[in-house]
């Protein structure tokens, strides 16, 4: 089989390809080859070592968003500023490659100037989102290492804000002196609504709530599964505390791994909210598919 | 020379120890055998190591505080509970020892209840503090790694709070995507103060401030040394936020370091307030030599 085109998301971590035909997804590869630990020159064996078993005679389209389009990345790809829609096939920058097998193009991120902020690869999710859904206004969340909301109208990404959730909770539960008290796996719904309450309650004390987890883990027996639980409704709580204009009153998608968006849609249930769900991988795909469709139109 | 005592802070990272006479200080050693790195049996040889040379015909008392005297240290110390005095003769821990040479015994750090708390090593600054001026009333704040503010009235701990200031710090400038922003040396007083008055003005949008930083990186050119000092100024923003309760109308002394003494004074005299510095190295070595005293006393 010869796929019609490949999709490709290429974040820092990771790099993920899609073999994708008339009908859908053909195959999938993926590898921990992502934009942090590879040098200009070997973004193409990379890619290549993936996706070679999928290439024919001819030339296949390679359509690929995430990290790999930024400066330390394969090629840049720059920024677009909002208010625009998240992608536009105008954007999209052709990468200069030695096999001739293959067309690389990446899809460019978005950036807005007030309040500073920029996102790459989550403005494919938030077009795949817009295809399934075509008549969508409203706010998308998309919880994750970087977590980002954004307010979307008539199609257009009008602004959005980062968060550093994803990561602070890494930093903190696997790296500060926190992590001594999270051993071992495990979960507490209770201590989890215990931390958002809190956070959301009183966001300003947020670096006094901090160290009581490792206190109470000393002094009054915090179970690790409590502490670690408690941690990520504090981090969500704070992240929903300072994204209040975005949520209050507002109906909220979720775009993201599952696990994660039940514990956010858990934070806004709390809040009074109903959060609906879209897969990440399957919103990327879509977003990455408008692009082709579009490619193929201007051919 | 042979020392009347010695003097040992022994921390997570480092152990020091000072050979103290009649008159004060007669040697200083210290290495990097911290609590951290330390199986227990490895702790009496690692003192020995430093404080061999010192060492006399008789027996020398080794007095000691900081985490080696926590669960995971040499030999644990229980905690006292506040509202108490901050350091008690009656709370030393004698530690057994293989060498006839040293006696050594281990300051208890403090716990409170509600909001759960702990401390080590901090309680002998305090006592220290306290000893350089005996009628000190108010507020103690101890920046660090794990920030410390204490109410002090008559002589007593009344109650603490700690804040994971300098760690978050440590993590997000050196660890986080915050850190490719941050490269090289340098500070930038007006970013400090911005970020400052964000965090204290907005502490509940400090979930947002903190990506901002690299945003403005990317797309505004804010340079390491401004990326630097305003996520300094934003996590010290918080803590003032969260320590609102402590320093509010109240004459703070800061205990510590130098530099980030500096900083955190920049901070409340933004806010009004004049504080007062003690050396930390100063306060370490008065609260043990408060102990010392009381042991030659007992014997």
């Amino acid at each position: 089989m010869t796929p019609d085109w490949i999709a490709v998301d290429w974040g820092t971590s990771n790099l993920r390809a899609w073999a994708m035909g008339p009908t859908g997804v053909l195959a999938h590869a993926a590898s921990d080859d992502g934009m942090g630990r590879l040098a200009r020159d070997q973004f193409e064996p990379a890619l290549l070592a993936l996706i070679a078993p999928w290439l024919g005679q001819g030339v296949t389209p390679v359509i690929a968003c995430g990290m790999v389009g930024s400066r330390q990345g394969w090629f840049e790809a720059p920024y677009r500023a909002v208010p625009c829609a998240p992608l536009d096939h105008g954007g999209l920058v052709r990468v200069p490659v030695q096999d001739p097998r293959i067309a690389v193009h990446i899809a460019p991120g978005l950036k807005q100037a007030r309040p500073a902020d920029v996102m790459r690869g989550e403005e494919t999710q938030i077009a795949g989102a817009l295809a399934l859904r075509p008549a969508f206004d409203g706010v998308l969340c998309l919880p994750g290492t970087h977590s980002k909301w954004a307010q979307i109208s008539a199609g257009e990404v009008v602004s959005f804000q980062t968060y550093l959730t994803g990561e602070l909770f890494a930093l903190l539960s696997q790296q500060s002196v926190l992590r001594h008290g999270m051993a071992g796996g495990g979960w507490d719904d209770a201590a989890f609504d215990t931390g958002l309450s809190d956070a959301l309650s009183r966001p300003d004390r947020i670096g006094a709530l901090l160290f009581t987890l490792r206190a109470e883990g000393l002094i009054a027996d915090l179970s690790p599964a409590a502490a670690r639980a408690r941690l990520s409704g504090l981090l969500i709580g704070i992240e929903l505390a300072a994204a209040k204009p975005y949520w209050l009153g507002q109906p909220v998608t979720l775009i993201g791994a599952d696990a994660l968006c039940q514990s956010y849609a858990r934070a806004l249930a709390a809040q009074g909210l109903s959060a609906q769900l879209l897969p990440a991988t399957e919103c990327t795909l879509a977003g990455l598919a408008s692009l082709a469709r579009t490619s193929e139109t201007a051919r």
